[in-house]
């Protein structure tokens, strides 16, 4: 159970709906996912998020696949299983294969091995490495 | 200073060599950076380490400037400073412009957040998000 | 199911049960939760970890809602399941209200994200931030 | 060397002088941290960044002191040196003592150790704190 | 649910019925588990991963039960649910006792609580632990 | 420089001396790493600690080596500098060889890979392992 309980649709005030709105308009989709009805409990949250989310992930110099998978990369990272889940999906929406998503993982295990190989044996950087931008 | 002692060309043995004449080879440098240096103080960690990235890393229905950008992504997202280090300079070896790197970073910054978000208000994994794959 | 049985205060040893007595005692309450049932099973495990919990939670320079809220924001951090549900029982019993709660999580959430930012960019600490105290 | 050249405000556009006169007069400094210049470099991160950390920051049930604090504990978990120097020397700006510092990091460091308790013993949340709200 | 339908042996092809084969042979076992079954479905990352983990786990200079521990020791610092229930149950096969147990974890939970108060402080490394190899 | 200035035994008070004193005894050194200068800044903090990191890490059902091979692994795995430079110094004070290092280091990386693997791919657990104790 959530620390607070979901607000629906049907339920919100104006500014929680105008969030919901957008958000449905943006996606092309008729729901809301729980993320954001646990948000909408305190709508500043709700609608700072919510923006700051939809400039992040809009396509740009990366397009949108790729961010999703970013997204997913750093979710998986950190063992949110909520955030997994919800990112599979959209990743899945915005056409990552099944082949893509065993490649993305296997990136994500690699990195994640060698993160901890290069501080265990505490390698010092390279000087190339530091001069590099 | 590293916990183990790097392994230069000049004093490895031929296991060894074999490993860094193969890195060379397939990256189009000519030299070895500390990380795996360090690593062939060991030599099964090394050639074992080397062969899993090289497959991992491999262009396939994911591009390597993607993966690297993955790679950079956890690597951020675990703090590890000779990872960001190498993998920056990986990515822009690889094509990662100045406004990728930004988009990059802020995606990761957001997922970072949004994670927390959802793990602080222990938000209940929606039932679509269950049984999509 | 956790990885050793529970220990009820019914089948516990007067040592498990001098820790139980004191921590209801300290804490108010009439039950023990599972937490520190499964710590039972090693009774010296038990008495430091509470004894060094009853320390560093008492009222100080900081008081007692603010120090459960901290425990919250680092559980979430680290997505620990069972520590954000106790403690955010226990913030609420000392007076976390849910505008609390928003406000608690929308710091820890904007301090996961800046973190990979600072990390992810590389920033060089500030030589004022290096001297400070 | 961080990833991307830091902007000074002698050579920064419009859009960057303007989110630094804001921060400098929020805060009431003359000054700009490495932090900020890195984000320059993109100006709608630096912008949106700034925005959220001052919403989120400023003082609402949870006083400035306290967020300040929270921010360093959470800074403190996830290891990022520049944040832990920087949200050091905020909090002590806040009022934070020696004391305080004290107390903080001995509740960041008891929740880092029970989280992996109750993880590692793979303790089942107790039925009242799955109702609790 | 997981991402990938899990692979039964029954439907497995070759390659992968190869790596399931050699598994239950080496482990002396006649089972899969959930976590082979997923990797599966990207056969290449089964075959790698196995072999991987068949060549660290192999006892070397370290025993095959301390090893197990320390994966289980890795596992509950970054709290994944899944590791901790296959590696407490193949630490247990390798000989690890309720006790061992619950020494293991205190100090997982002890190094977790140390590493924060050493970052938090921003402790300076020692010189003769920087000397140290 | 850390947070607090380190307290030099030579400006320490009785309380300190007496944690000092002990320390030293109990290790058969002659002197005081920063960590500990750091902590005793509060002296609470600084004795409650050596209490308990003496109880864990005193040979039990686990021998001392391993024990701090597991601090070490914890420590590779946070990527705590400070950590891994001190634990990688007294895992060679009781033995630990450049090969267990490199054997170490290699469970640790395996297993930081595989918990994302597993939690990437949303492995269920299987109902052996959740019966198992």
């Amino acid at each position: 159970m959530p620390s607070v309980p979901p607000v629906e649709y049907a339920d919100a005030g104006p500014e929680v709906r105008a969030v919901y709105d957008d958000m449905m308009r943006t996606r092309g989709t008729d729901w809301i996912n729980n993320f954001w009805k646990a948000l909408a409990h305190h709508p500043p949250t709700l609608k700072r998020t919510w923006e700051s989310v939809k400039e992040v992930m809009a396509p740009g110099t990366i397009d949108a696949l790729t961010k999703e998978m970013v997204y997913l990369a750093v979710s998986a990272t950190n063992n949110c299983e909520y955030c997994i889940a919800s990112h599979t999906a959209a990743a899945r929406r915005a056409g990552m294969t099944d082949a893509m998503l065993a490649e993305l993982l296997a990136v994500v295990g690699m990195a994640n091995e060698t993160n901890r190989l290069a501080s265990g044996y505490r390698v010092d950087v390279d000087e190339r490495f530091k001069a590099a931008r």
